[in-house]
C-alpha cells in the first residue's frame, strides 16, 4: 500500500466507512420535513443531532442558529495557519415531504442499503452530500498529520432550504461577520452520472407562487348554473394554458427582461458531456423531451428560465362524479430563473399578467414565496480550479463542467459575504430528488468524502 | 271553513303535517350517497325504508327492487276504477356527497327545521319531493272520500340518480310490464322562484368523464427536469382551455349535431318570467354571469349545451410547495345536453377531440359515466295541462313554464314505455342541490303535498 496522501485518506475511509454509514442512516431517520408544520419539532432534532455530530468530528464551535423559521447549524473549525484562507461549507438539513404512499417501497424515514445504494428522504438532497465532509475533514487531517484543517473551516447547513429559505438571506446577513470567507461551498448539486465526474458552474434561480382563484360562494349544481356563470377551474385552466407559446417560450411579459444568452463557448462545454436523450428520459421516466425551442434539452434545463405547474386542483377529485361547479382553483407555479433574472421584477411581472387574465366573476389572491437567485460561478476562478483537482484525484478522471437546473441559497451567500461560490456535488440524476425512493449510490458518496479531504488542502494552496 | 275538495285537502295536510315532517326527518337521516363506495350499506337502508313507509302510506304493493348497483323502490296502488288511466311517480332516494367541513352549518345528515326551512342533503334533491307524495295521495283519498286512487298509481324510486342511473334503463327494460304507464310524472325538479310556481317542460341530458393524464412514471423535480419534459398538469390546463372558444362555445367538433334551436315561441315563453339577472347571481353566489354568445342567461341554461369542469388535480395542492413536475393530473368534465343531441355521439366527439389534444410524452385513459339523455314535454299535451291545474289550485295563481337545467333518466322512461314526462317539482333555487346547506322551504313542500292530492283526479279526467 503507498503511503501517498490519496492512499492514506483511502485507507481512513475504508476504516471509518461502516460508522459513516451508520451516523447517516440515524440522521435520515428524523423526518426533517419544513414544509410542514407538523415536522417543525423534527428540524429542530435534525439541527442538534447534527450540532452534536459536527462537535464529536472535532469542530470546537458547533451551535444551533435560530431563525424566524426552523433552525439552522453554524459549526467552525480554525486553521493553526493563520495565513489561511476560510472557506464556509454550505448545505441543508430539512428535506422534501415524503410518504409511503406516494409510491416508495421501503419507508422513506427508515433508511435501507440495498444493491449499493442507501434509500431515504434526504440520502442525496442534502444530508447525504453535507455529512461526507464530517470524514472528509477527518481524513484530510488524518493523511496530512495535521492537527486543525489547512482552511480556516466553517459550515453553515441552513434548515429551509427545501421552503425556500425564507429567512436564510437574513440570518447570513445577522451573522455576516461570523460567517466571512474566501470562497463559498456549496454541496447540494449533483453530477453528470455515475461514471463521468463533473463540477457544477451555476444554478438556476426560483420564483413561486400559488394563485387561487374564486369563483360561487360554494359549490353549485352545474345542472342549474352550468353555463351561465364562470367556473374557477377553467379560469384557473385557461391561466396556465396561457403561460406558454407555442414554441414553449413563457409569455408574461418581461419574463425574459436581463436574461443572459448562452455563449458560444457555454454551448461548446455543454456538447462535450456524453448527453444521451434516450438515457435521459428514462432517467426522467418521461414518454418525451419537450421545452423552449432552439434550445437543446442540456440548455433548457441548466440554461434557460421556467414555468411550471407544480400542482394544480379545484372541485370534486374523488372516486365518482359530482356535477358541481367549484367555488374555486387553485395552481402552484414555480418560475426557474437563469443569471440576470432578478425574483422581484419576476413577481412583479407575473402578478400583472395573471391580473390581466382573471375574467369577470372571479376573484383572486397570488402568493408568493421567498425567492431564490440564480447563481453562476466565474469559470476562470482559481476555486473553481482547486475544486476540479480536488474532485479529479478522488475520481482518477478527467474532470467535466455542467450546471444545476435546481436552486439553492448560493446567490446570497454571494452578495452578502462577497465570495465566489463554488459547488462540490456527487448526486447523480437517478437518485430521485423530491421523488419517492430517492437514494444515495454508497460509493459515489464515498468518492464525496474523498475530494472533501482532498478540498482543503487545494483551497489552501490556490487561495492563498 | 268550506267544505269543497280544496279546502278538505288542506284541512287533511294541516292535521298530519307534523308526522310527515318527522318522518322526512327520518329518512334524511340515512346518508344514501350512491357516489361513495362506503355508504352502499345506507342506500340500501334508504329503500329498505322507503318502502316500509309506502306500505304504511297504504301501497298494496312496494317492493326494493334489486340492480348490479343500487336498490331502487317500486310501489303500486291500483285504482278500484278499472278504466282509470295508469300513472308513473319518477323520483330518486339517492342524494350528493356532502360533509360538515364542505362549509356546512349543521351536520348534512341530521337534519334540523330553521326559520321555515328544512336543512339537510337530500331535503329538496330528492327525497322532500318525492315524500310529499306520501302526504299526497292519502289527502286525495280524505278530500274525495275514495278508497283508493283517481288513477293506478305507481311509483319507481331509484338510487343512483347521482350517480348518471347506470342501471335504470336497463331496470325500467326488465319491469316495462309492471311499469307500462300513460303517463310519467317526475318529481325532481324545481320551480321558478318562492313566488312564482311554474311547471318545468324539459331536462337537459348529461355526459360525464373522467380524463386522466400520465407524464413521469413518478414526480419529478422541477429543478432537475423542469422545462424539458411535458408536464401533465400543464397538458390537463391546456385541454380544458381549449374546450370553449372565445364566443364561449363548445369548441368539441360535432358537439352542437342536431341541436334543437329555440323557436321564437320558446324564447317568447322564457321572457315572461320575472327573471333578475342580479337576483339570480346572487343566488347562483356568483359575481357575474358569462357563457355562450348570443344567449341570455336562461337560455344558457335551459336549452343550451355546456362543457363544465367538475373538478380539477394533479401534484402537490397542500401546504406551502413542493417543486415537482407531477406524475398526473385529471379532470371530471360533464357536458349538459339538449334535445336533438344523443351522449354516444357525444361520448365519440370527445373522445376524438381529446385524443388529438394530447402532446407527445403524455399518455391517458378517458372513463365515460352512463349517461342521461335530454328529454323535452310537448306543450300541447293534455297531462301537461292537469299538472297546470292541479298545481294553479294549490298555489292559487297562474302558472308559468321553465325549464330545467340540470338532467334526469327521465328520458328513458319515456323511451322505455313509450309515455309522455311531466314534471311536478317544488324546489327553489336557493335550495342548494349539491351544495353546502341544501334545504327545502316548508311552504312550498306542503304545496307540493297539496298539487299532489289534486293531480290524480285532474290526470284521470285529462287522459281518460
Amino acid at each position: 500500500m503507498s503511503d501517498t496522501p490519496d492512499s492514506a485518506v483511502r485507507m481512513y475511509i475504508d476504516t471509518h466507512r461502516a460508522a459513516f454509514l451508520e451516523d447517516l442512516a440515524a440522521w435520515l431517520r428524523i423526518p426533517s420535513v419544513s414544509a410542514q408544520p407538523e415536522h417543525d419539532g423534527d428540524v429542530r432534532a435534525s439541527a442538534e443531532w447534527l450540532s452534536a455530530k459536527l462537535k464529536e468530528t472535532g469542530f470546537p464551535v458547533a451551535e444551533v442558529w435560530e431563525t424566524p423559521g426552523a433552525p439552522a447549524v453554524f459549526a467552525e473549525w480554525p486553521s493553526d495557519d493563520p495565513d489561511a484562507p476560510t472557506v464556509l461549507v454550505y448545505g441543508h438539513h430539512d428535506v422534501q415531504p415524503a410518504a409511503l404512499e406516494d409510491g416508495w417501497h421501503t419507508d422513506p424515514f427508515d433508511p435501507v442499503i440495498r444493491d449499493g445504494r442507501m434509500y431515504g428522504r434526504g440520502a442525496a438532497d442534502d444530508k447525504g452530500q453535507v455529512f461526507f465532509h464530517t470524514l472528509g475533514v477527518r481524513a484530510h487531517l488524518a493523511a496530512t498529520g495535521r492537527s486543525t484543517p489547512a482552511v480556516h473551516l466553517k459550515l453553515l447547513i441552513e434548515g429551509e432550504e427545501e421552503s425556500g429559505s425564507p429567512n436564510f438571506r437574513a440570518l447570513a446577513e445577522q451573522h455576516a461577520a461570523r460567517l466571512a470567507a474566501d470562497a463559498v461551498i456549496v454541496s447540494d448539486t449533483g453530477m453528470w452520472d455515475e461514471t463521468t465526474p463533473t463540477v457544477c458552474t451555476g444554478m438556476r434561480g426560483l420564483a413561486e407562487c400559488e394563485l387561487q382563484l374564486y369563483g360561487p360562494g360554494q359549490d353549485i349544481h352545474s345542472g342549474s348554473f352550468g353555463g351561465a356563470v364562470p367556473n374557477p377551474a377553467t379560469a384557473v385552466a385557461r391561466l396556465v394554458a396561457a403561460l406558454h407559446d407555442a414554441d414553449g417560450r413563457v409569455t408574461v411579459p418581461g419574463f425574459y427582461d436581463g436574461v443572459a444568452e448562452l455563449t458560444d463557448t457555454e454551448r461548446a462545454l455543454f456538447a462535450e458531456l456524453p448527453f444521451d436523450e434516450t438515457t435521459w428520459l428514462r432517467t426522467a421516466r418521461s414518454g418525451a423531451a419537450s421545452g423552449e425551442a432552439g434550445y437543446s434539452t442540456l440548455e433548457r434545463i441548466w440554461a434557460r428560465p421556467t414555468a411550471e405547474v407544480n400542482g394544480i386542483g379545484g372541485g370534486y377529485q374523488g372516486a365518482g362524479s359530482k356535477t358541481i361547479i367549484p367555488s374555486s382553483a387553485l395552481v402552484k407555479l414555480s418560475f426557474r430563473l437563469v443569471a440576470g433574472q432578478h425574483p422581484d421584477h419576476i413577481e412583479q411581472c407575473v402578478r400583472t399578467w395573471a391580473e390581466a387574465q382573471i375574467p369577470p366573476g372571479i376573484r383572486h389572491r397570488i402568493t408568493f414565496s421567498p425567492a431564490t437567485r440564480p447563481c453562476l460561478t466565474p469559470l476562470d476562478h482559481p476555486a473553481l480550479q482547486a475544486v476540479t483537482r480536488a474532485m479529479g484525484r478522488a475520481f482518477g478522471k478527467k474532470i467535466l463542467f455542467t450546471r444545476e437546473g435546481g436552486s439553492g441559497p448560493a446567490a446570497d451567500l454571494q452578495d452578502v459575504l462577497g465570495a465566489p461560490v463554488l459547488f462540490l456535488g456527487i448526486s447523480v440524476p437517478s437518485d430521485g430528488w423530491h421523488a419517492p425512493d430517492e437514494k444515495v449510490e454508497l460509493d459515489l458518496l464515498l468518492k464525496g468524502v474523498e475530494t472533501a479531504a482532498h478540498l482543503w488542502g487545494e483551497l489552501a494552496a490556490a487561495l492563498r
